[in-house]
């Protein structure tokens, strides 16, 4: 198509992974190309290209012939002031039609994921465009083939690590559990007991924090490939932000609009998990599936049904993959926020009197399995080396010298302004809403602000005074504190009383 | 909640039905509110307030404590320069629930369909919601009930029209056909005829021309409700554009959204189109449904399952149905684009010997019905009385009048700017590609560039030479004709040819 050379202009509008470009209404280029208000085009800078949507603009702060990049779209070109760009249609979604085909009852073939994936990949689907998909693929269930197919096509899209061993470890957790940090626990045992478990992990997304928010609060996780393969190489294992890495970029894409949606069809699910972890070059996997009514995975039977899918489809890479069925009824841990779950980490590690049990156990069972499945523990035998690693000082030391190697151990900031939510009446707890709770730790500023959320000082089934402290805000600003407790003293039920 | 006073700013970006708001991200507001990129916030003006997603800006188009507004936001608000607004967290969208029910198998009742069709009507649902629910409800179609009762949401959030007559006639066409600009003459008739038909039309979303762009071309369509009125009042009918009397006004974005994903769920389609028409007070409506290969409905048995849904759907709120299936597989008259369809309008209704044949009998077998439905004719006379009333000059005579009584009847502008197609090889048509046609149109300028399109030379069947006008691009500007001739050239393929 015919192109037209447009100055750049560096409009410095935050639209993470979504491209927008502003021109003038009166550019001769909007006229002569039809571009109205979110036509989609390519904008294109020497040989890098985006897909970009197009909003034109009546005001001085775009001219005519200029062309306005939002920053991703400014740094995913690599732009330079002054740089000139060309902007023309985007080409039709022809992979839509296998989308609609899927909405209808068809069944999607490998070329067609492979079209859909590559176009998500590439930027080219609009959030209407990855709902239309993740709706269909929910309500018109996958089938075996269509997860098989729909994660070969995830991998195969991004980068795929190689490491110079037999057995490479990983696992991975179901979400939708405040605090439930038990990655830096389960690295530090594993490596210690001499497993390669190389562990990428996310930021959160609508979550209070992500395992590499909170291990980024003890050591960076901001690695190279290069850097990451030093720390395995030496400590054979490490804790780090994955997102650099390119490992099945479709996934992130996704995700983000799944929890916009809060939608999780099974089948995308299990590409999810699989295309992550087979991309990151694991062999083995331990899988945690916490089950509760406010956990992703609400009873027994979808955890045990979604296990097994993982299972099956992961069988068909050659993947091993244990999964473990575990009490999503309540958070893990005291802490919800970075630095508050870090601590959580740390009292573990460090064996300290403190240490929410609950978290120590949950962590152990997933080392277990791991030691188990790694050949490091006889079956049976894991959970009791894994304690013994503990115990010893060994996890602790390693998780010492991986950070050391990731970059150096810090200690995770505190927070200035706390505030302790009381009971508001006497009895047993009988129900804690994790998402409200997640909530809560958000508008305090998490995962933003790395010291704030909140420390949760009650459990189920616990007997409980009126007064007593509930849990305790965290905040970086008073601002942020005021915010959280608006939103308890509107919130009045998130933890429920059964009375005497 | 916490509402932060800031300085509104018109910053000019057009965003059409969807409110933006960019604020500085060193502003304090942004900071705690934590508030990031896409958070969906809430905008308030006195006692106006429009729910818009935030973008964060780092460059000083926006000042920490102001909030830029897009033109969509400042004209809902109503906005003044130096003006003050606040800026809150919008409140979760519960309605969602429902539509996750429903992704996984649940009937949508009227309650939960009342919540949906009120976020949508009042832009709470951004693109990635719309399309969970047309997706939805495409991959797990409606059954009778949810059709009635997503009518009933549809029209209770909107105006509702009253006319002061026992039978008001209303006629409704399943779009995807181009140049089929039957309304403005079956509305002539029907008026002509002693009936009442106060139509409403739309503008071109994705087409080449709405009904609307084709009539302003020769009269004034952007009338109130009062102005609508004295219409209809004095001459029986009018043919004005509906968007500024707020019908079903959740209709008009769901159809957006449909467009862009090309998906058409029934249970949606029989509920856009009955929820406009009760909306605008209709008691008998004629349904045309054109059938093609590229029209909206691509069989037969789509089209009667369709057809025999709205008569039903209707009936349960009193309305008289009556469904016309006819041929969609090739363009009705020869021009696609307002003024040439327009012009075509005007050849039938003055009864010129090159007036478009198919036009002119489709446009008598809808009145046909109209006529038989609203008693102006017996049934089977309906067509004879249409077709004289054509004849002996009362359909122009009183279309003439309606224009003047809409604001005066004008000429159609003609395009500086012409090329004429040619075959390519000789042979029998034997396929016409409407959607590569419409594009084709909209590349040469139109619905925007009035007097843009095309002009088709050649029908079906039609023997040709090679060399002999195929069709003749019409544009305002050299850049767009050029744009539309880069097409063609890309697509030699639009018109299929049988070799002799």
């Amino acid at each position: 198509m015919i192109g037209h050379s447009l100055s750049a202009v560096r409009i410095g509008i935050e639209t993470p992974n979504e491209a927008h470009v502003f021109m003038h209404r009166d550019c001769h280029v909007c006229r002569a190309e039809g571009f109205t208000s979110r036509t989609s085009v390519i904008v294109t800078y020497g040989a890098r290209s985006v897909i970009a949507t197009l909003f034109p603009v009546t005001s001085e702060i775009i001219k005519p012939m200029e062309a306005g990049l939002s920053e991703w779209a400014w740094q995913e070109l690599g732009l330079v002031p002054g740089a000139r760009v060309t902007v023309t249609h985007a080409l039709p979604l022809d992979s839509l039609s296998a989308i609609r085909g899927k909405v209808y009852g068809n069944r999607l073939d490998s070329i067609s994921l492979e079209r859909v994936i590559r176009d998500v990949a590439a930027g080219r689907y609009a959030g209407i465009h990855l709902s239309a998909f993740l709706t269909a693929c929910a309500a018109r269930p996958l089938d075996f083939d269509e997860m098989r197919e729909l994660t070969r096509a995830m991998i195969d899209v991004g980068r795929r690590l190689h490491w110079p061993v037999p057995k490479v470890m990983d696992k991975h957790c179901v979400g939708g559990l405040p605090g439930n940090r038990t990655t830096p626990i389960v690295v530090a045992i594993a490596a210690a007991c001499g497993l390669t478990i190389p562990k990428t992990t996310s930021r959160a997304i609508t979550s209070p924090a992500g395992t590499a928010d909170t291990m980024e609060t003890l050591a960076p996780v901001d690695l190279s490939i290069d850097a990451m393969r030093r720390v395995v190489d030496g400590e054979g294992g490490c804790v780090v932000w994955g997102g650099a890495v390119q490992l099945s970029p479709a996934d992130d894409i996704l995700i983000r609009a799944e929890r916009v949606l809060d939608l999780d069809g099974e089948g995308q699910m299990v590409a999810s998990i699989l295309s992550k972890k087979l991309a990151a070059g694991a062999t083995h996997l331990v899988i945690d599936l916490p089950v509760g009514p406010t956990a992703k995975v609400r009873s027994f039977e979808a955890a045990q049904r979604l296990a097994q899918s993982v299972v099956d489809v992961g069988r068909a890479f050659g993947l091993v993959v244990k999964p473990i069925l575990s009490d999503g009824t309540q958070p893990v841990g005291s802490g919800i926020g970075p630095a508050l779950e870090a601590r959580d980490v740390l009292a573990v590690l460090q064996g300290g009197p403190l240490a929410p049990a609950d978290l120590r156990d949950h962590a152990l069972a997933i080392a277990a399995g791991l030691l188990e499945l790694g050949g490091a523990a006889r079956d049976g035998e894991g959970r009791q080396i894994a304690a013994e690693c503990l115990r010893n000082g060994q996890a602790w030391a390693k998780f010492q010298k991986i950070c050391a190697a990731q970059g150096g151990l810090r200690e995770p900031p505190t927070a200035k302004y706390t505030r302790t939510a009381e009971m508001r009446a006497a009895g047993a707890i009988d129900r804690i809403d994790c998402r409200r709770l997640s909530r809560i730790a958000k508008l305090a500023g998490a995962p933003d602000a790395k010291a704030a959320g909140l420390q949760l000082h009650v459990r189920l089934g616990m007997p409980v005074s009126r007064g007593q402290p509930a849990f305790t805000v965290h905040a970086e600003s008073p601002g942020e504190l005021d915010y959280a407790l608006a939103y308890i003293e509107a919130n009045p039920d998130i933890i429920g009383i059964l009375h005497p």
